[in-house]
């Protein structure tokens, strides 16, 4: 058995998510539907990251276990010949037989984009666009809230019933502007279901002024699920990168 | 009866072109049907100029005439709130009687963007990525061909049995470079079928040094729709501007 940790991109527009969902269009499904193309055996993959519809993805991994003779490269060039033309595969690595694509991540990183200039038809499914002008100082201010370990419950929207561990960190979140775009960067171990889009929508309220920096302390604090009603829109989102320990 | 020239942009990708095609999404169809939900009476709109599938507009014009009291700034409002996110108005004005859309309009500018850089799944509707770098002053030489009046019939890919007059004027043809990108720039008065598409593909070809300047003029002297085998892509196409006399 060969065992590949592969990376790819894809534009979110006309997925449902990354994982497979029953005759809808997922990266997931189209990914194994390319690898099948080629290798009749055996053809699921294991994604690191769950992606939301919508959300793209600059550095997606996933493991793939084959029993093809098979080098790196040619894993690029085999599964990318057989893809749509909004997923590219852009690495592929061999691994250890142990190897797990999500158990085995240490820090990922997603970044949101804003426009805060004139709306552009051309970046409507790439950006989010604003208006209303954000002030940057407050919501680089607020974003210090976030960094550290903390219970995110507040910013997370899943529906599962067992209480599992809330608690994540967020190793650094920065706040970039240059001329109309503006980037909220976040890395971290590890983030809960809507966790990046909920806090992105929360600086963006601080931001237009309509949030202090005590009321967002006190939406952290409760670790309450209804103490955060925003959530910012999937298209800004896109999951940049994910770090492994080198083998 | 009120008559208004109206100006819009769309995203082409997801568009069989401008034109009406039965139980095809076209952007005229999907503007005719916007128009229907606030004017019960008369919804047929006259475009200027007939866009193929996947091209873009920044500045495409049709004119409309209704029976409503309305003003041009509200038809920008009207229309817009019954459009899909990949169209929109962005002008409006009241024009005379006898005013039409595609016969008034005295001149028309094209744009053809190529990136010659890295691939970037994210463009990939938007722009034309072409990896063996361009030889920009050979293209911007061979140009100089096309701009006068000529007989194009070699760029036309028309398929229609009458001997037209395919005589045009390109009153303008430059190309541009911005790091990685490379914008052909069309100006003139009425464009045959394809034209913009074909003269672009065979400047590409120049640029590749696969085709010389004695090459490019046999071609456009030979007035044979043989002559020219190249069009190039739909998705790097943007129909830019109308330009009309003043009233």
């Amino acid at each position: 058995m060969n065992k590949f940790l592969v990376t790819c991109t894809y534009d979110g527009t006309d997925f449902v998510g990354w994982q497979v969902q029953k005759s809808k269009r997922s990266v997931q499904s189209e990914i194994e539907k390319a690898i099948a193309c080629f290798d009749k055996d055996k053809h699921i993959i294991v994604g690191c990251s769950r992606t939301d519809a919508k959300v793209h993805a600059l550095g997606q991994c996933f493991h793939w276990e084959t029993n093809l003779n098979i080098k790196s490269k040619q894993v690029i060039d085999a599964i990318n010949a057989h893809l749509p033309d909004d997923i590219r595969i852009i690495n592929a690595e061999k691994v250890n037989q142990d190897f797990h694509a999500r158990y085995h991540a240490k820090k990922k990183c997603y970044k949101y984009i804003i426009n805060n200039g004139e709306y552009n038809i051309f970046e409507r499914n790439h950006q989010v666009f604003i208006k209303e002008k954000l002030n940057i100082e407050k919501m680089q201010v607020a974003a210090e809230i976030f960094i550290g370990i903390h219970d995110f419950t507040t910013f997370c929207a899943t529906t599962l019933k067992e209480k599992n561990n809330q608690s994540r960190e967020i190793t650094a979140l920065t706040i970039k502007q240059i001329k109309d775009i503006i980037e909220i960067e976040f890395e971290g171990i590890g983030f809960l279901r809507y966790m990046v889009r909920m806090i992105s929508q929360t600086l963006i309220e601080v931001g237009k002024g309509k949030l202090s920096n005590e009321e967002v302390e006190e939406m952290l604090n409760a670790c309450d699920k209804s103490a955060c009603r925003y959530n910012a829109k999937p298209e800004g989102l896109y999951l940049v990168r994910i770090d492994y320990e080198k083998n």
